[in-house]
């Protein structure tokens, strides 16, 4: 199974990693040290690139050559209200949720039956207080994806949304850590992997 | 009753605009000249300014002061596959949906009892092969709204989210003319008004 995991540093892409150290995964992430450190613990081919930027994003896809398994664990999160955060705040989340997945879309290439996997978010859980531009990217990236897979039905790929309860990565460090009762995630990613194998894949995988 | 009356030179804008005849409303759209023979037209005061900046959006709030009405009638349509469009097509129609209307709530400031009024989209029409960018940022404009809806609860200005089938304006012009059946704006902008103005107004309005 040829498997790209795109968000590998992040604390559901490692999980998710390592889970695939039979597969020689490719790993991305930004953060070029903590990315070799995983490929080698792994077994994997290190990849760094920063997704937002589409020409690396484009060169990222092209050396992962056909897919079978596409994971994108790439994100952001932050907190600020609706009367207080600007053009940097909004822009820059829906760059690291949505930009990313349209490139990733864009330009990978995939093996016939393959899946390729994004994260999105259970409404209740994101549309409160402080979490306007989060719930916003979250649900741009949804309602991209319905559009994706419609377009895309006759590629032989399948488009996987995953909706997670929380889970206890680094992505809360800005919120002052996450919430009680999160998912550790080595069993977020066990869940996930084990849901989006499934023969035939759910268009829709909630957690 | 004190109002301003966004992208006020589309379509849906200037339809709202002469149904506001007697309120001398402000308008505010990018395009100087039409807004001003608009302005002329109906009594109004124009304000010209581009909304997707940040400075200009908040110059033209604090000019327009405190209000009971506004209408936020910006946007843009356009139609590419997730396999073609690229940094630039997802960041304009993102800015000019969203960002528009973060701007709005961020710098408007409200008399009590006022309402602020947003177009959405029904997902089912929207979320159609070539059209991924344009459903990406009406979800996000709606999620955004039901964050914001819960943090002004206090600020006794009422959030109304507002759904309408095609309306035949120049937003469909790069898509090559509207659909057929499409609502003429007179009478979309009278329903927007008639719903809006309800006591109480709705929190989501579908024509």
């Amino acid at each position: 199974m040829r498997v790209l995991v795109l968000g590998a540093t992040g604390g559901l892409g490692k999980a998710l990693s390592r889970l695939l150290r039979g597969e020689e995964p490719f790993l991305s992430g930004r953060r070029a040290e903590p990315l070799r450190a995983l490929a080698a613990e792994v077994g994997g081919k290190a990849l760094p690139a920063d997704l937002e930027d589409e020409l690396e994003a484009k060169a990222l896809l092209e050396e992962a050559g056909p897919l079978d398994l596409l994971l994108h664990a790439v994100g952001r999160a932050g907190r600020a209200g609706v009367q207080e955060v600007g053009r940097d705040g909004l822009e820059g989340m829906l760059a690291a949720h949505l930009l990313t997945a349209a490139f990733a879309l864009k330009y990978a290439r995939f093996r016939p039956g393959a899946r390729a996997v994004f994260f999105g978010a259970y409404p209740a859980y994101v549309r409160v207080p402080g979490f306007g531009a989060y719930a916003a990217a979250k649900a741009a990236l949804e309602a991209y994806l319905e559009v994706a897979r419609k377009e895309l039905r006759r590629q032989d790929v399948r488009l996987v949304l995953v909706r997670l309860p929380a889970v206890a990565t680094g992505l809360w460090t800005p919120l002052g850590g996450p919430p009680k009762g999160a998912l550790a995630p080595e069993e977020a990613a066990r869940r996930v992997l084990e849901g989006v194998l499934r023969e035939p894949p759910p268009e829709v995988l909630e957690l």
